[in-house]
């Protein structure tokens, strides 16, 4: 891989800039509309927007899912899958949540779920990470600017932007607690940000990001639209455009925000090598298992 | 002043603890309503909830506040009354402002806040502390929850809840870029808080509170009603009951925001020595000088 063919060239010391997006942001499927697919105006404002919000979508998987946390915590104890906050040392999250609970799984394999990722990104996808996010009451820390594609081109190596990560609240967003703040429409362009990717930067970056934070400069022109706070009940799922620009605040109030995340890449983007040229990150980051997932009643 | 006489006890070395407020909320005044008082449902709502939110209330001192903040800045630089940010050395807050400047004088002064806040608390009136707080774009900190009341009582020697922030939108205050968050009803108890205080806490106090900090568990106690945003444009005035618990997340969006804030104390409840025990603070904290204050048609 040179760099001529890096069509999103970032940290590679030079200064920030702004590119334009190149690739689709839906890629459709040319198939009849399958159960739970988008609408057409939903699958224009995701185009637009770069996420979109689905209330009451599986309250159902709600509680099983905070239930399989319990377990998970003390399975992984001492693992790298578990990541502590910064100051305090509270569990902010719980990596490859999907190969250590088959419940997990489930919720990834959902037609409700399933559907729509491949309805946005038109091919089968594989499941490149899996996460929960524990935003604790009280202490939980602001996380900057960034567009996870950024991260994932340079430091895992997926070559274009056709992946999307669906999460589900497992407690209810609110602007209090500090909620995902997005950019939208951010997802048409690609910050180039300065610097380069030290070895092993995951272990920074996944407590306080650093590298591939755009410049105040670059948000204030992105933001021209303004920005959108991602709300809503215990149940609700959100679809979310790989390079949209997200960060959140603080969490200073009494409740805490967690959710269950699942990054889908299409199986034409599978990860190559990382564009940072360094050694990939571990595989419950970027899983090296790059298999298409199935609903239930495909596998059967 | 011997502890029985202390109805607000805090950082006594004893437990935290949450005792009801024994003084009223709104002392009234038996003369006749005078221009722009507030009506009969406003003043309900400030009673239950603690604040009361003015939008478009003094638009036009917008810019000329903003303006002489600009020389304001040059004018007192290296002094105390200049906060700066724990982190970034940013200027945080100007302290003392109506001493300072004639113009933002004259805003503490006019009838549209002044015949409120004597209204509310049955009596002249006198400028206890002023000041303005830039909390900058994507780099202004959080603030703990916290009762103003509690550090005045313990620090500055305010006997009984009879006092008022009146504080005036500078910049457009919204869900993004670290507003106060109120808890309503709050300003009913008192939470004493633990601890003791230090000599000069308020060198510490002012970039980030420690002291007088009430526990996860009182502050999850008083939010059963939920937490308030305060949100709304330039020249918004809001009144803020004085014992009202409130807080700020950061402020990582590309908006700074900046608000003149106007501490009114009642001439019946003037400062007197710290329940502390301590010195009292600086001069631009509790003013020494406790003359009342008139607006200008009073004053001719």
């Amino acid at each position: 891989m040179n760099a001529a063919q890096d069509l999103y060239p970032s940290r590679v010391e030079k200064e920030e800039n702004i590119l334009e997006r190149v690739d689709p942001i839906v890629y459709g499927r040319p198939e009849p509309a399958r159960e739970h697919a988008l609408s057409d105006a939903q699958m224009a404002f995701f185009e637009d927007n770069g996420y979109l919000v689905l209330p009451d979508w599986l309250p159902d998987m709600v509680d099983p899912v905070r239930e399989e946390l319990t377990h998970l915590k003390r399975k992984l104890k001492g693992r790298e899958e578990l990541v502590l906050e910064p100051d305090s040392g509270n569990l902010r999250s719980i990596f490859a949540v999907h190969e250590h609970s088959e419940m997990i799984a489930e919720v990834a394999r959902h037609p409700k779920v399933l559907n729509l990722v491949q309805q946005i990104l038109g091919s089968d996808v594989y499941i490149m990470q899996s996460r929960v996010n524990i935003k604790p009451a009280f202490r939980g820390k602001s996380f900057p600017w960034h567009s996870d594609f950024e991260t994932w081109h340079v430091e895992d190596g997926m070559p274009r932007m056709r992946a999307v990560t669906a999460w589900l609240m497992l407690d209810e967003n609110t602007e209090f607690n500090g909620p995902l703040y997005v950019i939208p429409g951010s997802h048409k362009h690609f910050v180039s940000c300065e610097g380069k990717t030290e070895q092993d930067n995951h272990k920074q970056s996944l407590r306080q990001q650093m590298a591939g934070v755009p410049s105040p400069e670059s948000i204030e022109a992105l933001t021209e639209k303004g920005l959108k706070g991602i709300y809503g009940k215990p149940g609700t799922l959100v679809i979310h455009e790989c390079n949209l620009l997200h960060g959140s605040p603080d969490n200073i109030s009494p409740w805490p925000r967690s959710i269950a995340m699942f990054v889908f890449n299409s199986v034409e983007n599978r990860n190559q090598r990382p564009f940072s040229g360094l050694r990939p990150r571990p595989d419950y980051l970027s899983s090296s298992s790059q298999e298409p997932v199935r609903t239930a009643s495909e596998e059967t």
